[in-house]
């Protein structure tokens, strides 16, 4: 069976180029990211900006890649491999992807928020807030990427924190 | 444009009624809930069990009601508004639910998991790790919900925790 759904609004980025992402900036420019929701839908933006982050949820529309249930993600040392689930790869069965993001802004129907390693244009599927109760886990780990050598390190590939290598 | 998901597997839980879920239980027996991905994504979870939490993203199936932009959340003294994308409301543009889950045991394509206040046999369409430094916010807030009067019983229904009234 099939589920559809739909595109309600575009994410703005200064990523255009495919397969050559910079890591997320760790600046916080109003600006540089934004949320361009469609205008029939921003009376449901009401009190968001009460929220200190929130969930964004993307159409992944460009990843031409065959779905794998085997991953070496790029920071990963050679040979390192994990089943598709465990990893946070872009190409899935579902090309759903997650973000949480700080918002930083709202006007009307446009959202600014911190970075995002997401293609400029990428089609917005949905906004949750993100609720700390809910979602925030004081022991959360890194799972089997905690384990590898030199994990200090890799932790900032993860993060999306630039650094020299 | 429409954008077409699929289903790849099916969540399991002890709540079978449309409209009267229980809270969800804070207990964490073994077998209550579990998420059954379907036998040819078994390799995608490869090394998923050194997670402490996973997100589930799936297919809120059994709505009917319209989508309103305003929502006034069950749990809510009467007369509070927010809009949609300011709740986890199930009634959205896009029916995809999210849920942080502790992962407890795996057993080939079958995971068992933490509570989860959604019905028996709704459709799986992802499965992703939380990773600790990208997900856990220890700054993050309730929004609106946290500014409510008498926010601590609140809580307690967001939640999901069972409490006297």
């Amino acid at each position: 069976m099939t589920i559809e759904m739909k595109s309600i609004g575009t994410i703005h980025t200064p990523y255009t180029i495919k397969w050559n992402m910079p890591y997320q900036p760790v600046t916080d420019d109003i600006g540089e990211f934004s949320i361009e929701l469609e205008e029939s839908f921003t009376d449901g933006l009401n009190k968001i900006e009460t929220f200190t982050y929130i969930y964004l949820l993307y159409h992944i529309d460009r990843v031409t890649r065959p779905v794998s249930m085997s991953v070496t993600p790029p920071w990963a040392p050679q040979g390192t491999e994990a089943g598709l689930f465990a990893t946070r790869s872009p190409v899935r069965p579902n090309p759903i992807g997650l973000s949480v993001v700080r918002l930083l802004k709202r006007e009307n129907n446009i959202l600014y928020t911190s970075g995002l390693d997401v293609l400029d244009g990428t089609p917005l599927l949905d906004i949750k807030p993100y609720l700390a109760d809910l979602d925030s886990k004081a022991d959360a780990n890194h799972g089997w990427a905690g384990d590898l050598p030199n994990n200090d390190h890799l932790l900032l590939h993860i993060k999306g924190i630039p650094h020299d290598e």
